[in-house]
């Protein structure tokens, strides 16, 4: 089980109700009044507990897991020689994960502002809100209901942050409105001013930084990143899109609905990005570029040039994946060739 | 116009205090007295508006901008037909930028000291600086005027801030000497201990870190980055340097004038950098490295070896920026070769 | 010397004293009783000043330097016609590295709790801790004897920090266990929820992330790094291992002993790294990877297949370091060609 230190764990819950919440069917209909304590792996899970089996190489692991029961789609349910109680749907991953949610709600709000927390009296709070000591909520602004703004966190004048929405410990948020539902980590800075100078006869002139920052409902933004406010318009991030610890977006990106942004991943200034792209971590896209709707770009590349919809690409600078391959094979042989002479 | 929720709006002006403010002709004459409101782009702007063409790319919204005037040069303005008002200098793009921060100036300090905020009684503040709830300022610290200490930043033991600078929200800064008009993003760690280290017996022996961080005059450092004191000596960052969110800085690293590091660079420890360098985004310098005063890295790349004066360079490893483009090209040719056979 | 605002010199010291610390042998065994005051680089080291000679290309600088003492190996001190005394030991920079921490030792505690940190009544603080004003302690956390939690650092709900750890301004760790000697920078954030997601009817879903971050004995991590809790196991930091700057660790990653990864490395989801792995700046390790004992991965790497133990590795994608060395040959020569045709 997690560590009741850090988890506080729900339930039990029958087998009945579980199967209802995440839409399976239960393999023995007998079995809905058993009682689930916990979810687990299966190496792991004993008696009493449920976990996931979802992938084949684990077919030996499911046929000798102790748990109760196993959320599985029926093909694998088939393939399985298994006297447990399986719960069957079609995406059984899917399953645990609303399950995982079940047994471990993301948090349990301790509703009230800490004596320790500095709110300007002109900042307007929702109700059933959590503010933690030595957050400091500035002039005009607005937070929802049920948030949680977390131990340190500074919240710049008239930002706006949607209902249900978390903010982490030591982060920074200015020229900001933020959604609902959006989980921002700790030590993020969001809202900063972007990185646009002229050169002057004296040195670089800061172009003044004017846009702000829109953060649509349901986001995630990870430990560390930076993202700067607009210059003119705004920084976008679509509504359901998942960015990673220590990323990157430079002023005035767009970034559409349910992206996805892997740790240390970079985007310069002015980029936009179609809905559903996948950026794998550690990678660079350059500034005033188009990343069509759907695209995957490989980890640790370097995109120099606009990506059609729904192409992966990789490589320094980036090409279609194929290519890619091909070079990165054609490099090989080439070296082993001159390894040889 | 810019969202008056995080922007404090100046003005209106009138066109001839523009001009002369920033050393511009104007078309009409006449116009001088007009009363100029804002700032905006030539597609957004209103009249009473002024807006920057300098770029032949957006000849047609130059024609047809609603904006009262246009910051131009001249040979942009005669193949421009259009009615408006033009601000006659030789670089738009800069005139712009200081438009701009005539309408929207940096910063409104509210001066004094937050009770909130704690600061350690030897620590000299200098007139009209604001420090806000939550920073802590320890011993024998010394802040200079007009600065602005930002909620929750910790300002370590002994640690000289020059006038007029800012520091960001949760920023921590220790073992530095920073100067005058610096400006420094939230979450930045600045005077931590460098990676040093070595091998004994039980592991690896830590190398004490007794230098120190030295930022000149008027530099910027942005969110989320961090920059190592040094070993011995110092850690040096020139005058009128620009560093981008999420940057590396190493210890005994020395960064001359005037140079543009964009997000998520990094250089290693003991590298020298002349003055006037760009260094792209996501660009890794390697240890003890020489690079050449006004030298030229592309995004992504990966420094190995030392650069000229004026070079550019690009790739992993870096190569002078051509032979860089006949190796991506070449390594297409024989890919597609490859493919076919 | 070290600037006295920021570094507390302990000593003077003898020399025979110095020489038994570090296990030295005196060239002039007479000179035991002289007193040293400080340490310093060859070049700057004044009378009554001890330094260190490791690297033939400092031969000249050794001859010629003004230290009373300095520290080198047997075969090192011949080649050098110098009258200084010399401290000869096998590993002369471990020497001096230990001479170093005798006269500026890594932190002296100011032990206590500030009235401006905020405890939680359940939490227990060891002996003679100094606990520094803006910090937050949650419920139930456990800190060890004589540690520093620094300025606004947030330690999370049942968070365990063993003895003589440090924790710096604006960290924050949750959902961890930390062994004793643990010395983490600024800005640093810990435990925080892995990026683990399931595709869903109405976009990605949350997989709750019920691990934790263990971090053995020793182990030193840089400046805003971040390093994410399991998801189901833990992500664990083995003892001794020193991770820099603004470095990803993802969920469930293993890390073994007296590793080394550099500044922006970046290790993704559920890799394995084993003993005594050197892991370069900017290198990004993909996901379920095994990388095993004393591996070596040159900076800015990709590495996307497991690497064998002892193996040294580099490029993008990563290959054997002779392969990777071939392959730049090639590019180079081939580009040439190309650009002669």
């Amino acid at each position: 089980m997690a560590d009741p230190r850090f988890f506080t764990r729900k339930g039990p819950f029958s087998l009945g109700f579980i199967a209802q919440r995440i839409g399976a069917t239960l393999s023995l209909p007998a079995s809905e009044s058993l009682l689930i304590a916990d979810v687990a792996t299966l190496d792991r899970a004993q008696p009493g507990e449920i976990s996931v089996y979802s992938d084949p190489r684990y077919r030996e692991a499911a046929g000798c897991s102790r748990a109760s029961a196993i959320i599985t789609s029926p093909a694998f349910a088939e393939q399985t020689p298994s006297a447990t109680t399986m719960l069957l749907l079609k995406d059984p991953r899917l399953g645990y994960a609303l399950v995982g949610a079940l047994f471990y709600p993301t948090e349990l709000l301790d509703a009230g502002i800490d004596p320790g927390a500095r709110i300007d009296p002109s900042a307007m709070i929702g109700p059933d809100t959590q503010i933690d000591a030595g957050a400091v909520i500035g002039p005009k602004a607005e937070i929802g209901a049920r948030c949680h703004i977390s131990a340190n966190a500074v919240i710049g004048r008239g930002v706006v942050i949607g209902d249900d929405s978390r903010i982490g410990a030591n982060s920074v948020i200015s020229h900001a409105l933020i959604g609902a539902r959006v989980d921002i980590a700790s030590c993020v800075s969001i809202g900063v001013q972007g990185f646009g100078f002229v050169p002057g006869p004296q040195g670089l002139v800061r172009m003044q930084q004017l846009g702000r920052v829109i953060i649509e409902d349901g986001v995630e933004i990870g430990a560390n990143s930076a993202i700067d406010r607009g210059a003119t318009d705004d920084t976008v991030i679509g509504a359901g899109t998942v960015i990673d610890n220590l990323v990157q977006i430079g002023h005035n990106v767009v970034i559409g609905r349910h992206c996805v942004l892997s740790g240390q991943a970079g985007v310069a200034g002015s980029s936009t990005i179609g809905d559903g792209v996948m950026v794998g971590g550690g990678t660079s896209i350059s500034d005033h570029l188009v990343i069509g709707a759907g695209a995957r770009i490989a980890g640790k590349s370097g995109v120099a040039r606009d990506v059609e919809p729904g192409q992966a690409v990789g490589g320094y600078p980036a090409v279609p994946i194929r290519q890619w391959h091909r070079q990165t094979s054609a490099l090989t042989k080439m070296s082993q060739r001159s390894g040889e002479s």
